[in-house]
Order: structure tokens, then C-alpha cells, then sequence
């Protein structure tokens, strides 16, 4: 027979010894949703007082919810990732959930390392940016779900994979800003950057073939180059394609190459922001001016577009927006309103500044 | 008596039936440091087809160890804190520990419920640029030492508190800055950003309270700028001085009530990104040139500062090593190597390009 006192205390006693209410009492003890600094204060030495032992392992191995979310992506550095995770912690804050973040540094290794830790740490549900290309590299996903924790993709979708997924529309907002730069009277128009390989490929299918090999958002923009050079007939010229390591140096590098040629572009097309600078290092180096000798659009907007001389045209990319509506994707599955998986589509926005103008001089025919 | 056969398989068991070492086999199923994807579905098929069942709640409770670090910041969104995470990452993941990040918005309520998550989490050690402004509000940091878990500030040390904490010397990287404007010429320097109060300061003294009652890095920025002025003899001019909100707009609307004044400022020494992108647009709306009719200086470098026209003269702080650095000072805390705990600062470099230039017109005297 054991005595009373030696029963553990319940939240409910420690409430009472705070005089708070029991969710904020449980709030406080479990270490999720807001409690003011004052209260959590009153909370704990009210614990501490009649012996209030928080386990936060035992608790949540008997009840199976953490109100945590996990999430995994390639690069927290990259000022994009970083508004996405922005976006997700906004929503599930106003859920009283916490968000854990992982960085992989784009390697698919590290990326089941971080699912296996999301696991181990009982999250409710995982939000992944995936370096995986292909469903057969996704083991790691099905193994989160055999765990009943929902997962679901943001800004890549992974083919062949039957997940909701939050993205934009890459290959048409290419397209767009490609067909862009085309209405201002361009036909040499540099894609910044390309597939991460050594070779060049000379012809349109071993391109197409790289780009669908490489990582999603790449490839489809790729593409949307390719389909906006079709809508007007411009014959595809791999030299003015960026190949190599993905780099603002490359980038640098490789337009340097381009502007070298007999036939330079007189635009560029750059999808990343490191390719946006190391384009315009490159075209500083070479004594030209954004816009007038050579037009230039942007992917991955940033409030330095706007103050460069001339302003930048940009494609902006909704970013706290893509994190909020995974979230929202998320939460939906976790509270069990299970609907068919899908590919949620928001929308981007070119803004038209100051950097695309006619070329400077009439291109070869 | 129980049966030979009901005795839950072990590691070492799943290892001998993949094929494996003992410790490629704990990596897999414990889900830390890197396991290629081949190996790891050897084991975890192994580990399936011998009936292993991992229970990483039950092991890290029993062992005690997660390998995982804990990483609190201000705001995920800023590439600063961006930055400072990967260093973290880097150096944790040489190790063999993932790296679990939470963001606050600046919010001390925030904070204290993330240390609380990580608590529970069980992580080995907390790395934390916190909100908090004196060693009053650090409760949640002795908290997560009383359960064992060493803690390294980082970015911004909380005065009066004894704990480890990598930063830089802010005060010191803001005056050189500013003697770097008053060695150029200028005398009437304006500083972007300062305290977020309503109202203006008239008197220094009551300025330099606000700045001690602001963010440890932003209060000392703010006392290197009046250092500076004093080592020349420059009489400070509150109206110089932004107060209100911290943002890109706000720092615009400043900008351009100090342009508007009878003796404007010919330079600018811009603390933050958002001060730097926001002081440009004044300058843009008001047709001045950068480096030829006001001169600028920024705090936090960013690939973008590099190809401005003219390129910016920036603050360039040690973003990576921040990270690592503060990640190395856990380790040996987690490792037991115990010492006094102390403030370790890093250099920062002050960037020379091209928008420091001599006042356009003689300043007042």
C-alpha cells in the first residue's frame, strides 16, 4: 500500500497552488502556446513547491501529441527558406503549436537524417522543401507517414509522388518573364542558371533530359525558358545556357563567357538571387549599364531590387504565403480532415521596374 | 520465465543481419549523422525482417543523450540569422548532432516557450540570440541549466548574466564606421537605426538610457555613433537621431524628414539591412546620388551591397563564425570542459567601396 503523499501531483494541484486555470497551468508545464513571463514564474514555483515533476518524454509517449511541427529545408541561409519557415511558424503559433527547423544543406542523406530526428521527436506533422527528385528517393517521406505523421511538400513538388504539395508555378512564371524580355525585342536571351554539370549539351532533348534530372524548380524553369523561346520561334543556342557548380561565382563567370561571344545576349534571365548578383558582377566588370545595354529579370524578389540603379524587374514569389498555406495543408491532415492529395498552386507577380528595355543594338536576324 | 525469443533483438543484432558495423547500425535507427540511402534501407530492412522495434523516446530518456542542439533566434526570415544557423549546423553536423532551430519574432514570451520545447525535446545543448535585456529576464536560461543543459548566447550577450556568449564588438565596429564618414568630411551624420520609442530624446543622457534599455545590439551601435562624434568634438543632434519602429518604411519616412531639414545630414550610418534598403529609397525619392551627394555606410554585409551603383561601403559581420564558434564554446561545455564562462568577440571588417565621398557642400561650421 502506497500513501497518499507519495501519489505524483497532477497539473490540476499545481493550477490550484498557482491559481491559474488548468490549460494555462498545462501550458506552462508542457512548454507550448504563450504564457506570459509572470504567470509562467507563478506556475513553476507553484510546481516546485508541492514537488510538480514535469516528464515531457513519459507525457508525450502516453498521448501522442507534441504540438510541435517539423520542418525540413535544403537551405535556412537562403533568405527564401527563410521567409518560407517564417510563414509556417506564423500559422502554427496562432495554433499555440511549436516549430522545429531543420537545414540539409541540399543533400538528400542529411534530409532522412532530419526525418528520422522529426520522427524520434514525435512531431505532429512535417514540412519538407525535398531534395529528393524522384518518388523512389522518398522512402524517408513514407516512413514518416507509417508513423501516422502527415507530411507535406513546400515549393517542390517531388514527381510521381502522390503528396500535397504548396509551389508556384515555376515554369510559367519563366515563361512569363522570359516572354517579357522577347515583347521588349530581345532574341539572344542568357539563362542564368542551368543543370549542375560539367558538359554543355548541345542539342534541345539532352537539355530537356537534364533539366527534368535536376532539381524540380530548376528544371521546370528551364523549361519555361525553352517554351517562351517556342512561342516565338527563337532557335534554342546551348551557348547561352548557364551550366557548372550553382554559384554566384559560376554565374559570374559564365555570363562573363556569354558576353564574350561573337553573338552576346543582350538579356539575361536569372532564377536565383546569387545568379541575379553574380550576373550583375559580371556586367559591372564589363563597363555595361542594367537596361540599357542589357536587359535583365530576376527570380526571388528582395528589397534590394528595388533600390538598385536601375530598379530591378523581379518575379516574386510569395514566400510567407507558401509557408502559411503548408501549414494550413498540414494542420488540415493532422485534425483528420482527410481530402485526395493535391498540388496547391499559388500565385507569383512579375515587377516591372526599371532594368528590361529594346537592346542597345539590332541583334543578328 | 519468459521465452529466449520474445527478448527484444538489439542493435548489435540488426548490425550482424545488415551487414553493417554496430555503429552505422545506431546512426540509422537512432536517426543522427549521415547514413547513405543504400545503407539505410539495409538496416532498416534488417532491423524489420528480426522484428527490432526502435523507441527513441524510451533510449534518449535512459540515456540521456539525443545528439541534437537547440537553436533559438530572433527571426529565421533575417539572412543574418540565417547565416549565423548554418555556421551552427556546419559545426554541429561534423559532429555527428543535428540541429533543431526555433524563431521568436523578438518575442521574450516567444522565447521562453522555445527553451521550454527544447527542454523537453532533450537536447543537449541551447545556443540562443535572445530577447531578453537583463539577467532578470533569463529565467528559461537557468531553467535549461537546471535541467542540464549548457547554454551559449550568441549575436547579443544579456549584461549581468555569467554565461558564454560569441558576439561581436558592435560599439566598437559603429564607431569605426562613423570616424570613417567624419575622416571623409562630414560632420552632420545621420543614424539610422535607433531606439523604438514614440518620442524623440532631446537630451544625450536620456538618449543613451533608451539605447541601454534597447537590444544589446542595437544600444551599443548606437554608443559607438556617439562615441565617434565625440572623439572629434561633433556636437550630437538629436534630430539626427531615428527613433520609432524598426523598419524598412519607417526608416524611409526618417531619412526623408532629415533630408527635409534646414542643415541635413550629408552622411549615413545605417545598423541593419532594412535600415540601409530604406535610407536608399529616401535617397532615390529625393534624386541625390549615393557617394556623390550623401555618403553611406551599412551594417550587415550582403551580396547585394557588392553590385550596388555605387558599390556599398558595409559592415561585413562574421555571420558563419558566429555560428561555429558559438557551436564550438557548447561542445566543450557538453564534452565537460568546463571553464568560466566569458564573452568571446569576433572581428568584424569594415568593406571600402565606393559610397563614402567628401560632402558635396561645405557643412555648416
Amino acid at each position: 500500500m502506497t500513501s497518499e503523499r507519495s501519489a505524483p501531483p497532477t497539473i490540476s494541484e499545481v493550477a490550484a497552488e498557482a491559481g491559474v486555470g488548468r490549460s494555462t497551468a498545462a501550458r506552462t508545464l508542457g512548454g507550448y502556446g504563450y504564457v506570459s513571463p509572470e504567470v509562467r514564474e507563478r506556475v513553476l514555483a507553484a510546481a516546485e513547491r508541492i514537488g510538480y515533476r514535469a516528464n515531457a518524454l513519459a507525457r508525450s509517449m502516453s498521448t501522442g501529441v507534441s504540438h510541435t511541427l517539423g520542418v525540413i529545408v535544403a537551405d535556412i541561409g537562403n533568405p527564401f527558406f527563410g521567409g518560407v519557415v517564417r510563414g509556417i511558424s506564423d500559422a502554427s503559433r496562432e495554433r499555440g503549436f511549436d516549430t522545429l527547423v531543420l537545414s540539409t544543406h541540399e543533400d538528400l542523406g542529411e534530409e532522412v537524417a532530419a526525418a528520422n530526428v522529426l520522427i524520434d521527436k514525435r512531431v505532429d506533422g512535417i514540412i519538407i522543401a525535398s531534395a529528393a527528385l524522384d518518388a523512389a528517393s522518398a522512402e524517408h517521406i513514407a516512413q514518416a507517414q507509417a508513423h501516422g505523421i502527415p507530411v507535406v511538400l513546400v515549393d517542390r513538388a517531388i514527381p510521381g509522388l502522390a503528396l500535397d504539395a504548396v509551389v508556384i508555378d515555376n515554369r510559367s512564371a519563366s515563361r512569363e518573364a522570359v516572354n517579357t524580355l522577347i515583347a521588349a525585342g530581345h532574341r539572344r536571351i542568357g539563362f542564368i542558371w542551368g543543370p549542375p554539370v560539367d558538359e554543355r549539351p548541345l542539342r534541345r532533348r539532352d537539355l530537356i533530359e537534364l533539366a527534368m534530372r535536376n532539381l524540380w524548380t530548376d528544371g521546370e524553369r528551364l523549361q519555361g525558358y525553352l517554351d517562351a523561346l517556342d512561342d516565338e520561334g527563337i532557335r534554342f543556342d546551348p551557348e547561352l545556357v548557364m551550366v557548372g557548380p550553382k554559384t554566384e561565382e559560376h554565374a559570374q563567370a559564365e555570363v562573363t563567357r556569354m558576353l564574350a561571344l561573337d553573338d552576346p545576349p543582350t538579356a539575361l534571365f536569372c532564377t536565383e538571387t546569387d545568379a541575379v548578383t553574380g550576373a550583375l558582377r559580371s556586367i559591372r566588370a564589363a563597363g555595361l549599364r542594367v537596361g540599357g545595354d542589357i536587359s535583365l529579370i530576376g527570380f526571388d524578389d528582395s528589397s534590394w531590387a528595388a533600390v538598385m540603379e536601375p530598379p530591378l524587374t523581379m518575379i516574386e514569389q510569395p514566400m510567407l504565403a507558401l509557408g502559411t498555406r503548408a501549414a494550413e495543408v498540414l494542420f488540415a491532415a493532422i485534425d483528420g480532415e482527410a481530402v485526395e492529395a493535391r498540388v496547391h498552386t499559388l500565385d507569383t507577380r512579375l515587377v516591372a521596374r526599371a532594368s528590361v528595355a529594346p537592346p542597345a543594338a539590332p541583334t543578328s536576324p
